[in-house]
């Protein structure tokens, strides 16, 4: 048991929050959890499933007492629903958020955190494509990596007593600066989810190719595509939204790549298309090495 | 047991070559199988793990007295293959291919296939990162699809006699005209993999954001792009050559997309964003209920 915060609240009960619970009755991270979901149908099913200790009809009952608030809701609302509970935090809490964002996160939420609470921006990079508070588990942050963020004055008790909870709930941890969190998930996320969700676009528009025969033969690559496609549409219109800057950057690098190789192809050039393929091989062995993915062929899907 | 061959030849002993051959074990389909790989080293992988009946030190030679001959080499090399082996082909024989291109396949073998034998173009639609010899497995084609791809004067008892053997090897089959199936291939697999090649490249050159970093931090979406770019970059540099005129279509429509994605996100119109996001997760359902992926969160990697 490694109690870090006798009393946490939980605001949005989706994938995330729902897996933090079960991941803090796991460790005894906390002694007691409140949640709260802005629509009611979720808090029921909250309360159905037995997630959270306590599930309260606004947000600003489930801060009432709580030594840490984690805001778990798209990063769009992030900074009104701070505006809302603000000045129901408890003096010497901390409150944090799990977004796929930062700059814009800080800019959006700190105007709205009293003096006397610590604000430690902090993202789990862990997730599924099922989304709602069935839909999470235990296990799902262990041995991935949760990054804190802490703003220029965060205290520095507060930041490390963060680190602490996230690595009772299975995480390793590392801290960096919000406008390089935002660079670096730009490359392994933002823009591997906007390219997935526009090339499974593209599949679903095409009327040569009906939908039929898209799902039928998608075990030939596609269908990779289609899971981090089909992830919540609210979350990740936010996220594009959010870390604008950094997104449209990549995605501009990606382009210029992208328009190399289709010249390769057109050209018939086989020597850099051949040099390009095998470098790109070397990334996926050291995912593999770093424990961030199973060497299983083709995710052990078919054993 | 579905014996619908005495003797089949595999010409490359790669990943499906070599799962061709556990799936024939385990079905019983042919009695005898010869095997052939360019390199000695291959050859003697394959002695030592027993994949097939006899490996034999020249194509010509396995291709002898065999009544179906798969050619499982690269796109780029069936040509020559064909070439090589015709004057050797056993009258009444059936020649087959398994690879990811068929018009230019078609083009490229006809011209070397004796009047007396059947040629019958195929493709599994099944794979993994993983290639050589080693990497088969009897249960890779089961539940997959296999495409016949008849040319005009294919023998109606070559083909049907074929498509009793891919089923016999677990797969379903559909029959398909070559260029449709190019342009099927292009949105299904050629142009996913050329993507994700292109987005493993970018992370891997970005000089503001280590390797260590995209590897640490691939859980977050990143990682299921890493596995499609782990091919084999000499079957893929034949595939894009080589399915030119399709695959530089696909990658027209998608770039369009993207921009079109890219221009929402730069003038701030969630409303475009959310709608695309929430039309891509159909397919998805589609594919899982068409038995073509699990759906278990995340491939079931966290559980």
């Amino acid at each position: 048991m490694t109690q870090t915060y006798e009393r946490v609240a939980l605001i949005g009960l989706g994938l995330i929050a729902s897996s933090m619970f079960w991941a803090m009755k796991r460790a005894g991270a906390a002694r007691h959890v409140t949640g709260y979901a802005r629509s009611s149908e979720t808090r029921d099913t909250a309360r159905r499933i037995g997630l959270c200790d306590q599930i309260c009809d606004t947000a600003i009952e489930a801060v009432k007492d709580a030594d840490l608030v984690v805001l778990a809701v798209p990063v769009g609302v992030m900074g009104h629903v701070a505006a809302e509970i603000g000045p129901h935090l408890k003096p010497g809490a901390t409150i944090t958020d799990v977004g796929s964002v930062k700059r814009q996160v800080i800019d959006d939420v700190s105007p709205h955190v009293p003096e006397t609470v610590h604000f430690v921006p902090a993202h789990p990079l862990a997730g599924t494509e099922h989304s709602g508070p069935e839909s999470g588990f235990a296990t799902l942050f262990d041995n991935r990596w949760c990054l804190i963020v802490p703003s220029e004055n965060s205290d520095t008790r507060a930041v490390e007593t963060l680190e602490a909870f996230w690595r009772a709930l299975g995480s390793n941890v590392d801290v960096m600066d919000p406008d390089h969190h935002d660079l670096v998930l730009a490359v392994t996320s933002h823009c591997p989810h906007l390219i997935a969700y526009t090339m499974v676009g593209v599949a679903d528009d095409l009327r040569r190719v009906t939908d039929s025969e898209v799902i039928k033969y998608s075990a030939a690559g596609f269908r990779d595509f289609t899971r981090i496609a089909a992830s919540d549409p609210t979350m990740w219109r936010d996220v594009f939204l959010m870390n604008k800057d950094a997104t449209l950057e990549i995605l501009g690098r990606f382009t210029e790549e992208l328009f190399a190789l289709q010249r390769a192809i057109r050209q018939g050039d086989g020597d850099l298309l051949h040099d390009y393929f095998t470098r790109t091989r070397a990334i996926r062995r050291g995912i593999i090495e770093a424990g961030q993915d199973t060497a299983a062929a083709d995710f052990g899907r078919s054993r």
